[in-house]
């Protein structure tokens, strides 16, 4: 099932890379939304999304964008309110505005905290100009990792659930930003032990077809 | 005139620290609601966000932090959201789902891409352990701010507006996140010249007691 917002449908292109966890975010989102958007996919280790065309798009070069008759629209988490603000069905963010800042938050820690600085920019940075080893960038990243996920299971624990979501009885923005990020930890072997409460979530998530088919593997341009 | 949200009043505590860009954003959108919380301050250089005492209210080990007679709101850009929809006057969204996404981006474009990979600790880890000296720590601080705003500058442009400020005739998310960018960018002697729109609005909000207020150099914590 395809439902539109007001975006004129088809005419709307969702730029992402199977890896980017931002675009896997989305890809979230719009499987719970059982919205569908054209897809270009944007080649980030080819530096596809320098290119003029695509700077066009996204002055800031970084996917995803969603690209719609009324303009371009960058940033994940302003993609993912917006399309729970125009399809309000399935609600990604919890009716009370406390529980909802709380998701916000949870959102964040990951959103601001701990994918920013190990994006693929930052850590191509070390190496070049930085000149260091892929095993100083590995320590790099589980540095901050272990740093976030910290906080983020302090946070997961607080929210009080022994449920299967963090805020409530469905997933949301902070399932969505969570997924993809320990999809990450363990691409760069972090250790997880210490994470109970947001792996068991993880599992919850990932038995539904919304989270599991927007995986980076499962994408038309995915690489081994 | 100070206006309560149902956060118990005076109950309510901001933790702050003068020269954090992301306390700066909460004091900004405090001064525009007219909502005076009781002040503490942790002293970021002295190391006291690491202490148990305050990572007992926010795990991550960051300023800013609202302690509330319902509990503890972390995340500068969650707290914001949530004090505009309990104390929606003056609105800091506009009205239009549309326009209210792209001030949304707008924001995480300086709070995801340019605030957290020349944050304190970052700034930190590449001085000790990776041994890095001033200048090269200077060096990625304002290849990361022309990237982060030039984005910014083409979204300010793409925005369309002539006006005083970035999405409507008010100043909102997108402004309390650009002004303690602009300040946090002066002070690390980044080149401004070609962002001539943003130094537009920033002159403008910071003739508004509201941004003029909340700058770190008039905090009670400040240092010189």
């Amino acid at each position: 099932m395809t439902i539109e917002p007001d975006t004129g449908g088809t005419d709307t292109v969702f730029h992402g890379y199977f890896r980017s966890s931002a675009a896997y975010r989305c890809r979230i989102a719009f499987n719970l939304k059982g919205f569908a958007p054209a897809q270009r996919f944007v080649h980030l280790r080819k530096g596809e999304q320098k290119s003029a065309a695509y700077k066009a798009l996204s002055p800031a070069g970084l996917v995803p964008a969603l690209e719609t008759p009324r303009g371009v629209l960058t940033q994940s988490l302003a993609i993912i309110e917006w399309l729970d603000e125009t399809m309000p069905d399935p609600a990604l963010l919890p009716a009370d505005a406390w529980t909802r800042a709380k998701a916000r938050a949870f959102a964040q820690t990951i959103a601001c905290d701990i994918h920013p600085v190990n994006n693929l920019r930052i850590l191509g940075y070390l190496k070049t100009p930085l000149g260091h080893d892929q095993a100083t960038v590995d320590t790099w990243y589980r540095h901050w990792i272990a740093e976030g996920l910290s906080a983020a299971e302090a946070l997961a624990q607080d929210a009080g659930g022994h449920g299967s979501f963090l805020f409530g009885d469905a997933p949301g923005l902070a399932e969505i930003c969570l997924v993809p990020q320990l999809y990450n930890a363990r691409r760069f072997a972090c250790p997880m032990e210490a994470y109970p409460r947001l792996l068991a979530v993880e599992t919850a998530c990932n038995a539904l077809p919304a989270f599991a088919d927007a995986a980076p593997d499962r994408q038309p341009d995915a690489e081994g």
